[in-house]
């Protein structure tokens, strides 16, 4: 029943991961009721789940099916869905909408909203422990995602982004950079890596990969903050403009900032080469990263 | 210089393990400036630093030295740490004052509180997978460590409290019980099997040991509520009581309550009679919890 078959239609391959991912967090809370749980289950729903299918895809490029690499894709979910639900509260960004439903602390209240983040990032650990790969592969997965969620990868570009706030000079482009690297890339980087590392493989490929990839999506990220429609996004747009922070829109420009997202997805995607037609979905993501600002 | 003697004052055994677990998160943290590395450190100072010493003393008695055991001591600090510092927001309990000190969003702002919480648990996971053990050992206290600190251990126990605030009816002994033996008991119990954990030794009397002392400790701190200053217990008192909440004193009256505490030291004591006096440190500090309600 090993599931290895590698190009498949995008939307098919998102999909599967997003469900693989949510049903994972689903079985792990299954028998519990009340607000915190319930809460962290509609946080992981919903999203495109770009992390998960990263996980799962470089996992099944390296021989390792998406079954077995459920629990690493299910634990990317669960920061990434507990940093969105913190972020989102009164004193961060303050957000009512998230994926086009009420943020947690708006669905129920502030102190569910911390507490479900809270046993999220926990419970992101513990799925890691449930891994079926060598202990070496685990430990060494368990690690790098300590440092990826921490006050060196996301949290600390979180940081760095709420001081940029009320900085009096605007960041520069090696700033910004810097910033996303930890607040997004983190951990994109990290679901990137999932396969080389269960499979103990040779990871430069895919740290390029990885990296390149997260970069884009942030720079596409403000180039939709400028031209996208909200509803369609899922969440409030244009904050960044209103409140006069530097963007990559903003220092290089709306044509730029869209060229140079073409430019690491290009990388990206030749940063694949040596693993052939296999990593052709792989590809395709790192496209549709772009294509969204189109 | 393995470091092995068994039998010290309780209070230099304390202090050592604060010195420990200080000096080992403001390790990690060195090269970093800003808000949320300074008030990841400041969460961390100033405590009993209980959890520490359970995890380095447990291990001394399993013939593993402080030095290698810091990164247990620092990780469940860290844990203990960031659940203060979530604990006291104002969307939680709002407390100004801990360990005698403004609280670190009074210090500095609910956002840094959220981000430096959020941190400190991922250091937590960062510190265990530096620890110098075996894999199998390193694994057991990770995946462990997320299950206590998780929506089945101290988060659970944590929003089982704030539900029984607004209860209509008050919580019953035994489920009172089980909300500390989440909310406290979890991570306490962890930090007393840190020694058998690290030498892959038998785990039974350590955890009737820990499960007993957490409880004790619940309840002298109900106690403490009731009886306490607040300027020597360093945190606003008699709130419990003013909420209306079911407590341990409440339930069992306060003489009762007392009784109790002493008895479960008494079952901890004797959960250590195979350790022999190496064991003494231990016994002291189980004494210790009660003692401070007399």
């Amino acid at each position: 029943m090993v599931d290895l078959i590698t190009r498949r239609p995008l939307p098919d391959a998102l999909a599967q991961a997003a469900r693989i991912a949510t049903q994972m967090i689903e079985a792990q809370l299954s028998d519990l009721s009340g607000p915190v749980p319930d809460a962290m289950i509609y946080a992981a729903r919903g999203g495109k789940a770009l992390r998960a299918f990263l996980a799962i895809e470089t996992a099944r490029l390296h021989g390792v099916p998406p079954q077995v690499a459920a629990h690493a894709a299910a634990a990317i979910e669960c920061i990434h869905a507990y940093s969105l639900i913190h972020d989102d509260l009164p004193c961060m960004d303050d957000d009512d909408l998230r994926r086009g439903q009420p943020t947690v602390h708006k669905r129920w209240d502030e102190a569910t909203a911390v507490l479900a983040g809270d046993a999220l990032q926990a419970l992101a650990f513990e799925l890691l422990g449930r891994l079926d790969c060598a202990d070496a592969a685990k430990l060494d997965l368990t690690l790098s995602l300590a440092q990826a969620a921490g006050v060196r990868g996301m949290v600390g570009g979180q940081a760095a982004d709420i001081a940029a706030e009320t900085a009096d000079v605007p960041l520069t482009l090696d700033q910004i950079i810097a910033l996303q690297a930890g607040k997004t890339g983190a951990l994109m980087s990290w679901a990137a890596l999932v396969g080389p590392r269960m499979a103990l493989a040779d990871q430069a490929a895919l740290r390029l990969y990885g990296d390149c990839l997260g970069l884009a999506f942030q720079i596409a990220d403000d180039v939709l903050d400028v031209t996208g429609d909200a509803a369609l996004v899922g969440k409030a747009l244009g904050k960044d403009a209103a409140a006069g922070k530097a963007t990559f829109v903003s220092l290089l420009g709306l044509d730029g900032a869209k060229r140079r997202a073409v430019d690491l997805v290009t990388q990206a995607c030749d940063a694949l080469s040596d693993y052939g037609d296999d990593a052709e979905t792989l590809k395709d993501a790192a496209r549709f990263v772009t294509a969204r600002t189109h």
